[in-house]
């Protein structure tokens, strides 16, 4: 973000009520578990959720509980999956999610892919019949902390046009992908593969700016600056936006990660995945079960001894540090500062939320009987 | 490639001499094996170069064969490399080029992924010690042929600078991965993570053109539309260009090839990967061995029944096929799709050579008593 960006950002965070990650946590567990969510489930569920809201991509934290409950208490996803492993190798692996919550299913078939890693060195799983699973950047930390490189990828419902269409035909695609320093903090890369988050349409149609041409497309695939033509049948655009600019590139992203979440588990793909919360389950066309997800998993010590590799990674973090900065701007930054920055604060600050957060909250509080408060 | 940009392309094309794949491969063949290349390796190394010439990307075929012989003459690249395994679990391993021609090292490393691929399910080596590797494309094509969805990268000279910086610090680090149809031809995404190749700068030096604003920068990390700017003190934008447009996604991409390929064998990484003919390597800092890539080959069958994913894959490609054109446009193409259509055009009717490259062969001709024409 630009400094001025930033500035802005933090003074209209700063304006909001915080609630500790802790308080959160528990009132999503207790939220989970009366839905009927096994306990341990709960505990991991309620874990990936402020893990989003503790590194700062707000819209994919606690502002969704409220969605995730709906769909649950109307039985639109099962609160006891029964996870199973339809297909597998020794390193890789097919999973089905039995239409679980996606904070159960994801974190079980990571765990997957990690022991599957701890036996021959890397383990590979794509997943079908899942649903929305928290932030991509959630699962490649776990694989951090058993000295493993992680990755992590879900399609999502489809948002963003290819290069040349003028029609959604594929989500905004996360890829994300952790590397481990010795000293220095990990690398941690995780980004969508549209040219922006759906979640900045928004602000500027709430806001009544007008947006950047390159960020999206009219219904007659031309770009648009009114942020309206979007949700009315426009889309976005894919990362690198135009032919000029690369925008074949993110579309080419786009679809590697449509392909090994969707396509190679037997998940819906492309204009077929379903939205976050399908309210016309019963009309939608379906080519697949569910949200796909892939994780992968390496052993650092499969490539060389880990310690030696954790040094170069310092190294290349400090050289890339040291950068000449571009005028006008503090120099670039390594992937993963910005998460980890709002981490710092926000682990013992609080975490800030919005008025219509806190009120889908105290909505829950009264309808589960739930205490909420900070 | 916008419709006008190809028209003048192709009309480009037809204004050269054409020489057939056979006869160029078999004098590529005859030039390594007169520099002391072993004759499999020389057909092999011979088929990388002639797979980027007939997939229609001139930059990295037989146009590099000059600097390739060059670099054997001089001893710069060993003939015969011991390649050898370092370090390796059932389906990893780091792999150590011997400083042998990439077109040599590239393809015994991808073998190898493939091999542990076919014994556990997917095999993933990393590479350092070795050099320019051809296009990323062509190993993934090899792994297509086994049922398995082949992964490639490379790092390669800086050319390229991070979000906010002023500086090269890591190169146009591409990204390589195919999924095999049933009836359709496969999907093969090969984008380097760059906003655009080095390529298009020299062409528009040559042409005395500005460039567009979005693909470099100066020496203060400025926009500039002077193509000269950039082999002066500027660089390349990463895809995205700048942080409205997702520039911050480009450089995070690039960070994680130079990382895969670099960082995790031993290889040179970020401003210190070695240029393609490094003239002055006594005085460069090096900060590891070479240069680095890293392969994947993960078998279909470890996932599910091949012929099924193929079926998805030929709907995938048949409906985003089908996506509403942009206006002005033919609608989107499938990855893959200009590189196959060059093929079909060079395969039976030649491939296109520019004048410099013919008279680079001639050279090499004279030199080597080896008969070159077409």
């Amino acid at each position: 973000m630009p400094e001025n960006e930033f500035a802005r950002y933090h003074a209209s965070m700063n304006a909001l009520s915080r609630f500790s990650a802790q308080s959160l946590q528990e009132f999503c567990i207790q939220v989970f578990t009366h839905f009927d969510v096994a306990s341990e489930d709960a505990e991991t569920a309620a874990k990936v959720l402020i893990s989003s809201d503790l590194r700062g991509i707000d819209s994919h934290g606690i502002a969704r509980l409220f969605g995730y409950a709906g769909m649950l208490k109307e039985g639109r996803i099962k609160a006891r999956p029964d996870v199973r492993v339809v297909h597998e190798s020794p390193s890789t692996a097919t999973v089905d999610g039995d239409n679980g919550l996606g904070l159960i299913v994801g974190p079980q078939a990571n765990e997957l892919a990690m022991q599957k890693a701890a036996a021959v060195g890397s383990g590979w799983v794509s997943v079908r019949n899942s649903n929305h699973y928290g932030i991509a950047g959630y699962y490649v930390l776990r694989a951090l902390e058993r000295d493993m490189i992680g990755w992590s990828m879900t399609n999502a419902t489809s948002w963003v046009t290819p290069l040349w269409a003028a029609e959604r035909r594929l989500g905004t695609n996360p890829i994300a992908i952790a590397f481990p320093g010795l000293r220095e903090p990990p690398i941690v890369i995780d980004l969508a593969t549209s040219v922006i988050a759906y979640g900045k349409i928004e602000i500027a149609r709430r806001n009544g700016e007008s947006i950047p041409p390159d960020w999206a497309v009219d219904e007659s695939g031309k770009p648009t600056t009114n942020p309206d033509d979007v949700p009315a049948a426009g889309a976005l655009a894919p990362l690198g936006t135009d032919r000029e600019r690369g925008g074949h590139k993110g579309y080419c992203l786009s679809s590697m990660v449509d392909l090994l979440t969707g396509v190679l588990s037997g998940a819906n793909w492309g204009p077929f995945v379903p939205p976050f919360w399908p309210r016309d389950e019963g009309q939608a066309t379906r080519v697949g079960e569910g949200v796909g997800h892939f994780f992968g998993a390496m052993r650092i010590d499969g490539f060389g001894p880990p310690e030696e590799f954790k040094q170069r990674v310092d190294d290349w973090i400090t050289t890339l540090r040291a950068s000449k900065p571009a005028e006008g701007t503090d120099g670039p930054l390594i992937p993963g500062d910005p998460e980890r920055e709002a981490e710092q604060d926000r682990g013992p600050n609080g975490i800030p939320l919005t008025l219509p957060v806190v009120e889908s909250l105290e909505k829950l509080a009264r309808e589960t009987g739930i205490p909420f408060g900070n």
